[in-house]
């Protein structure tokens, strides 16, 4: 199987990583929009200008776009689904559906699958509330995420004038956490979920104070939690806060019977959210290969993929061994 | 949709508590290889006659099947798939691979959808390893079971003569949970990924220290394990350990790109094992309905079901919400 991949940042080196392990696929290359002499790809795979990627129509069997989802996917997504099949991880909840309808008119046209959404929120979350949800669908799903590490709220701190550099951990709160796993089916406040705990390098005779209020008052991003701003130097955040760990936990509980408590979680510690990421995207990509085989062309979501499909093994041997 | 329930034991039950909350089935009727006088169901569902399955092959969409692994299953499940669309919950992992293939056959010849091995384990728990296992390919998957009843193990014990009752229950080692987590790749033995804690009734005059050392010295079933067994009353039973609590943790840990290390981990914590194995049943059997009128016909397991089959919303309500 031939994977592309389009665009080369953070997630994309994930992706590289992940398809470079895997025994049934060879990466044909990587797709930039930057010069490709600049760019040095983690396992040496060969870096081409994005504008090219026509010329690899034939040569490449799944596309994983490695793009942002505010502007970069809304348009990548449909535009190469008429020529490839492709895999994204466009996340913006609330445009999942039009997204969809975007990318399933361009896919169904060119008889292309698309997989869009892919990872692990959405992704491999989705799939643990809906599996939980079927199951008990008189009970109450939350989804925690953290301790790690939020690129958008990180940005949105370094928006501020006077701030070189920040970091975001959003933190679950474990008081709400052990309530929910017991079963408390309390509609619970941002507040009372997580935590948000903000590292910051600031310029010299920066206000250090107004910082904290601007960023404890920014609405939707701080202004709904508990914050908590910590300055710190540019060789600690070197030191300390390199890397991008996330995680989190979806609980879901539901009463059977007489009243008997079930309680099903799904938990990720991740010690990279853009290599989890890219692995998951991988995975999917064999299924999205195998399901274009099938002449299940369209988008797709994670929701839509037999299991089966995401494995190197046969059927056979998931019955014998996995199963 | 019309659903059957062949066999009525605590699983039966377990089914017919979770179709009866499932605004999309109607339950037809519970069948029994008893007396049909004898036999009460929790909702009030009709109760036929085994024997009188066949006069149903019309009124019921899919057929829950709900025997033991041991000698039920192996003969009902291939016989049923000859007239209806069927669910079972076989459990006896070695010999899935052959019952696979005779229910494959008959299940194919009727035009039927037969989905064999469901429940948490396998089910649940095989999808868990499946999914991780695919994002995480180099990584090692352990599967621990407890706190929780192991029937089979109960009944092993109270095969020893001068034993009224017992109950057994499974207990995963803390601290090599533990070690799991946090990315041991040791290949635990059985003695140290579990305890078996065994509580007895005996009859009077019976000989402890020879019941104790005959559990203890039990091949397969005790002999591998750190072994505990408490003598208690009968009342003491009746009151303590009359519940099928069970549950248990898939987890699995590898590492990406330059050593990050990614764990996933699949908890259950279940108040009364047949019920939730019983609501697996059930959300399955809906995807079973909607495999069968794409003409999936054939055996299939958990993997193969594409997950959106398993809710009563639409794909377009899924993506609004659930992604």
């Amino acid at each position: 199987m031939n994977i592309g991949i389009y665009g080369y940042g953070n997630l994309a080196r994930g992706v590289e990583y992940a398809a470079s392990v895997s025994p049934d696929m060879k990466i044909v290359g990587a797709f930039t929009r930057r010069d490709p002499d600049d760019v040095h790809t983690v396992t040496g795979v060969p870096v081409y200008k994005a504008d090219s990627i026509i010329d690899f129509k034939e040569k490449i069997d799944v596309l994983i776009i490695c793009g942002g989802s505010a502007t970069d996917l809304p348009v990548m997504t449909p535009e190469l689904a008429k020529n490839f099949n492709v895999v994204d991880s466009f996340d913006n909840h609330n445009n999942i559906p039009s997204h969809f309808e975007k990318v399933d008119n361009a896919a169904k046209q060119s008889g292309k699958t698309a997989l869009i959404s892919c990872g692990w929120d959405p992704g491999m979350f989705s799939l643990a509330r809906l599996y939980a949800e079927c199951i008990l669908p008189g009970g109450k799903t939350n989804t925690f995420w953290g301790r790690g590490v939020s690129q958008g709220h990180s940005d949105a701190i370094r928006r501020i004038e006077g701030v070189i550099d920040a970091r975001q951990y959003t933190v679950p709160v474990t008081e709400t956490v052990n309530a929910v796993r017991g079963g408390d089916k309390t509609d619970f406040t941002p507040r009372q979920k997580h935590l948000r705990e903000c590292y910051v390098v600031v310029s010299e005779n920066a206000d250090k104070e107004k910082i904290e209020q601007q960023i404890k008052s920014m609405p939707d991003y701080f202004e709904p939690y508990d914050t908590t701003v910590t300055f710190i130097s540019k060789e600690e955040m070197q030191k300390n806060h390199s890397e991008l760990p996330h995680g989190g936990n979806v609980i879901t509980t539901g009463k059977t019977g007489n009243g008997h408590l079930q309680a099903v979680e799904y938990t990720l510690k991740l010690g990279s959210n853009p290599e989890f990421t890219g692995s998951v995207l991988v995975a999917f990509a064999r299924a999205v290969y195998k399901l274009n085989g099938k002449g299940e062309t369209g988008a797709k979501t994670v929701f839509d993929v037999p299991p089966a499909l995401l494995s190197t093994k046969t059927p056979e041997e998931l019955r014998h061994g996995t199963l």
